[in-house]
């Protein structure tokens, strides 16, 4: 058999993944990523935390290096930028950015993994220094080089998803003055208004300015940001994060024939094949499927990038793998207070004509005498008809939202209320009230 | 339609939850409950931290009083011991604990939940002072009395499950000396021996003598205990405590013609139903049944009270509920070590001559530059013919434990390996490493 060439364009979650996983599976094949980024194999998802001071060290941030994939016969060309694929031909054209050179490779099967961007919207002094988004290790680093240098005091974030609220801790701690700007009524706006609130309670006693329904128009400043416009007044600031979101690093695939999905990523079907013979794709880059609802979507994590990028790299290496989907399952801890999500929301459920019921119940995360019960606030819907679990969602605090795996799991294998309240749940004072909070919330149906 | 009258045997956990159920089912009928203790729905688990000064106040323990019982029209008699019970003519014979007379009462419908007691060996100074089970919040404060009086110093615990456990953490926390014998060659007789070893190094670490494969043969002393004679020597105690499991209390109804089944607990179906008509029985006093081996089992745990209480309660009111059974969830805390298990384990399947496969994996709890990154030990056992998930243990350190609900869910569903490392679980780096240990392991198979 003719020695295979297997080329990946992308060397975070994804495209390492699969670098790793078509090695296993195909000892002798050639297997080269090309990346533009200097940094590979990192934690996207600690980076809040690296610029919090938590991680300590940036080193702490890589899963493996270049020289640990070397000794895996597999070569990664850093700051090298895939700028066309031909795939009728085998080829991509490389440009080195260090030299910028261009150069040509041939490959039998590629894999995308080109991740996603940071949306920063074309608003007026959206290029003022002070004005930063946070995706890469490289932006970490900016941002760190721009706090030590400027020590600012009042800090806008705009967008209150998940990394919006990491990063309003981090900042806080760091003595910062915090506000958060969200344009959707709420924020973390893929739960209901119901359980965001107590999330936005709960900041506003921590002394964090949410400002919710409010568009940023533009930002003020000469030299250096001094403030965020929006429709309802400015708001002084001399650091801005902008973290409403990512986009499908899709380009460089649509430009070669390769079909785009729901928003504008990259479509692939379970195999993580596109419609190309011998391309696939995975990650942040690529669409997925929702398998409550059977709907493509885009929900681009960590999690489902290693996934992805494992089936991937096992069908690209010969394998025969499949990765069949997600339920939008999210986490996210701002200061004590802990969130989580799985499944459908309500506003999810109205959109797609779902006919549910929904209920809400308020408990503790042990025993009511126990040092370390908390409060706990869990929704969880279900399908009328089918009396199956669709959604859940959980605020609280310690040992609060981790209840959210258990809630995906029944989701997945489609139990019922029945089924779950007949369901063996561990129990023990320190651990949960005898009532289990999950208990509680089905009891109500 | 005649008023229907509901007497139930006994006022803890499965007793007063088949009260309130019944209740609610059948709002004119006549409920009163028996029970020869002084104390009633309490929380039978709390009583270590009780003990241990954890819980402050007494009043902790209770969820509900007798007067809370008679607004809901619900009659509570404690200190009244049910001696007899005369199915053919729907009578039981009642002693009341505080002027020794004798009535008797006329039942409709009967629902024996007299629980269990502490199985205490009948060897030599077993009735020294300083020798105490625990089982009813009588006991605690029997313990606590003593335990002013006496300022034990040595303290030795028979029996190293969970109870012997949480109590090894309030006692060392009291300044005592602890030690754990137990009879089985690792303690937590219900894990398999690789991870109990686990628990039995950190408890060394923490100061606390593990006696293993020792048998307890008397207690030594003359008007108070001094030490506990083992078939591998003496040690010396100043107090010590049984906790090497219950008995259930089925006498009164194997002496009516109800029919026992393993262990001697009272035998019932789905419905709480005993053998005779109109004869229910619930928690600690029955038997229940393993989902995974469609066996009859005899696991008393509060949990499982309430929820058999409850059907027992709706049925016995004219409904038509069922629980089908458990699958052996536990769980405990140790100082700062967290054990939980469900399904079942190696030394089960080995027993029960199941097909299975068995892997062990370490990680963290959260990703490992987070503070909250803690140790875990999880193992996972499946079914090798049908690649389903029948077992799972862990050992670890705080977040480690409650895993067990969303792998207890997974067995109750049925789920494969294949499902499970599809399953779209939460992550954040507070929360979970990028690989979560439960994929970890399944990733072995």
């Amino acid at each position: 058999m003719v020695k295979q060439k297997l080329i990946i364009i992308g060397g975070v979650a994804a495209g390492m993944s699969a670098a790793a996983k078509a090695r296993r599976i195909s000892p002798d094949s050639d297997i080269i990523v090309y990346t533009e980024d200097e940094h590979i194999s990192y934690a996207g998802c600690g980076l809040p935390y690296f610029i919090g001071g938590k991680v300590h060290e940036r080193e702490d941030l890589f899963a493996r290096s270049i020289a640990d994939f070397a000794q895996q016969n597999i070569m990664v060309k850093p700051l090298c930028r895939v700028e066309e694929i031909r795939p009728e031909k085998g080829k991509v054209f490389i440009r080195d950015k260090t030299d910028h050179l261009t150069m040509e490779d041939q490959f039998d099967r590629l894999i995308i993994a080109t991740g996603a961007r940071s949306f920063v919207p074309p608003i007026g002094g959206i290029e003022l220094p002070g004005v930063f988004s946070l995706r890469t290790v490289s932006d970490s680093l900016e941002i760190k080089n721009f706090l030590q240098q400027n020590t600012p005091m009042r800090v806008s974030i705009v967008g209150g998803g998940y990394i919006g609220l990491e990063m309003a801790e981090n900042f806080q701690e760091m003595g910062c003055q915090v506000s958060i700007i969200e344009r959707a009524p709420h924020i973390i706006p893929n739960m209901d208004p119901d359980m965001a609130d107590i999330v936005q309670h709960y900041l506003a006693t921590k002394g964090i300015s949410v400002y919710t329904g409010t568009s940023v128009t533009g930002f003020v400043g000469e030299n250096l940001v001094k403030g965020v416009s929006t429709d309802r007044g400015d708001i002084p600031a001399d650091f801005v994060l902008l973290a409403i979101g990512v986009l499908p690093n899709s380009e460089l695939a649509a430009e070669s024939g390769i079909e785009l999905g729901v928003k504008n990523a990259i479509r692939i079907n379970d195999k993580a094949e596109t419609n190309l013979t011998n391309i696939y794709a995975a990650g942040d880059c690529a669409t997925t499927v929702n398998l409550i609802t059977g709907n493509e979507v885009y929900i681009p994590l960590g999690t489902t990038a290693n996934k992805q990028g494992k089936v991937a790299g096992e069908n690209a290496g010969g394998g025969n793998a499949s990765f069949k989907g997600v339920i939008g399952t999210g986490i996210a801890r701002v200061m004590e207070m802990e969130v989580s999500r799985t499944g459908l929301s309500e506003n999810e459920c109205k959109a797609l004509d779902i006919h549910y019921l929904s209920k809400q119940i308020q408990s503790k995360t042990a025993a009511h005498y126990c040092p370390a019960s908390k409060g706990i606030h869990l929704k969880l819907i279900i399908d009328q008809d089918t009396r199956r679990l669709i959604g859940a969602q959980i605020v609280g605090f310690a040992g609060a939202a981790m209840r959210i795996d258990m809630l995906a799991t029944a989701i997945t294998m489609g139990a019922t209320v029945e089924q779950l309240l007949d369901m063996d749940l561990a129990y023990s004072p320190p651990f949960s009230p005898v009532w289990d909070p999950v208990l509680v919330a089905l009891n109500q149906f």
